[in-house]
């Protein structure tokens, strides 16, 4: 059966599943126990949050939410690290990486004030913001995907959006449900401190070099060290932001490539050192944000 | 004096103006003649629109603008093929690639509903869509710039729209005039044909091969040959769709690369013959798109 991305037909937001047998039948999440739906190339369409991991952090419109693996069965503690190739873990990655919205369906969980009071809701969609890892509770690393809630309305009406609009929903026609997509994926942001750093480099890629030219110009991007989201939080100021081509700009903001306190480039898949990032001598570029990109992608490994 | 890019302070939308004189005291366009204000370091800040051209078009919220160059000074007549490294025009580019607000005067022209009785009318902020060559009525090579209006509302307040808006606007504190700015320039966007088209090549780009590795998984971009906004009008399928690297698809969306007849890789500043394009054998791509792109950047040059 095809993975389905978005509504699934005469599934409201809002609607209640005694059981997790219930919701598979509905089609709105297929596992009977797994918390996500998903490979790591067809990307996730579904997750259940039920309070099962401790790390979670609900706060209604974004959901901070722990990976899979690495839990004891019995207990639900963490034993081990997780790892982002497990298929769920993947999946997320890809819906994030292509823009694919995920279905949320919450549990029952006395600790949380979104949470049903019993059962399971169905909740709408979410599209995921960003992932890093992190030394959870209990000791291990663990993958958290930041979500954030898509519009209701769209989910409801395929209106097309003005063009200023991130999400854009379209009616899948062929086949026999309505589906609704999310169809943008990646927004590169500018303002004064970019355009700043831009300048020093002429838009020269701290880590390639390259100078992506175009008819009438050079095009760069600026890269925040640590992201600007949440739960991120790092400063739109020019001590981080880098001056990368886009692909540099994709593996950086993916943890593909991260950066050693002496600002050497670190291929994370290998641990490698590939060079030295260029600095312009007027461009401080600030250790601590280094080091909060570092664990972002790094934490509970051997090179963190 | 520093370019100003958005609104300047006193100055509201709508505001009446008497001649150039009156429009360049009051800060909103500095040339006393020039319809660009702008290079291609900076971006352009202002424009007039004054239907001085005869291939301009003003729809409203868009407007299609002739660049600057190859006007005979007395006739107002095509005498030759304009250049995209004139500074006015090579500013419009920056101003696309930078996603700069551009404050847009429209001057009387009888030929226009949009266009002011008499003098000169601020008419707030357009961001540049796109732009392209054409052969222009009067037989020589024209370059066109597609700009959008932003949202009147978000120029006068610097409320922070939601995550999903693609135009954040933000105050820029030092200084005299709180400056307010577009911050966001790039949106790549997905669909199913999107999706499907990445799946035939493993997100390895069609024009270099590469497919740039994250942390689980690979990312690509789909790129549209005939370009899917107005005034291009390219449809959202396969035939027109090609998988590339965020670089490339950077290089091929503005004019850097485009591709012959026969699927070759032409560089625009060379004319150079870089390589074939790789095409999967389900992957059927229509010339006629092909055609298109090419003829946006190559129009009245002896590769066209």
């Amino acid at each position: 059966m095809a993975r389905i991305f978005g509504h699934i037909e005469g599934q409201r937001v809002g609607s209640a599943y005694g059981n997790r047998r219930a919701l598979h039948d509905a089609g709105v999440h297929a596992p009977l126990q797994a918390g996500i739906s998903g490979t790591g190339k067809d990307g996730a369409d579904s997750i259940v949050v039920s309070g099962g991991y401790v790390d979670d952090k609900d706060y209604g419109e974004t959901i901070v939410y722990t990976g899979h693996g690495g839990r004891d069965p019995d207990t639900g503690r963490q034993v081990r690290d997780q790892e982002l190739s497990d298929p769920g873990n993947a999946g997320l990655v890809r819906s994030e990486l292509e823009g694919l919205p995920v279905r949320v369906v919450r549990g029952r969980n006395s600790d949380s004030p979104y949470a049903p009071a019993s059962g399971l809701r169905y909740d709408g969609l979410y599209r995921v913001e960003s992932h890093g890892a992190k030394v959870g509770i209990d000791g291990f690393r663990i993958w958290q995907f930041t979500l954030v809630k898509l519009p209701d309305e769209a989910s409801t009406t395929a209106t097309p959006p003005p063009l200023q609009s991130t999400i854009d929903m379209v009616t899948n026609t062929p086949g026999p449900a309505p589906v609704i997509e999310t169809v943008v994926q990646r927004i590169v942001r500018n303002s004064k401190v970019v355009q700043q750093v831009k300048a020093w480099y002429d838009h020269e890629c701290q880590i390639c070099g390259l100078a992506v030219e175009v008819a009438g110009g050079r095009y760069s991007e600026g890269a925040h060290i640590q992201a600007i989201g949440s739960p991120h939080r790092g400063p739109d100021i020019v001590e981080n932001v880098l001056c990368l081509c886009p692909n540099d700009h994709v593996r950086f903001d993916n943890g593909a490539i991260y950066l050693s306190d002496d600002l050497k480039v670190i291929e994370a898949r290998t641990g490698q050192v590939k060079g030295t990032l260029i600095v312009n001598r007027s461009h401080r570029i600030n250790p601590q944000y280094v080091a909060n990109h570092r664990a972002r992608w790094t934490t509970g490994t051997a090179r963190g």
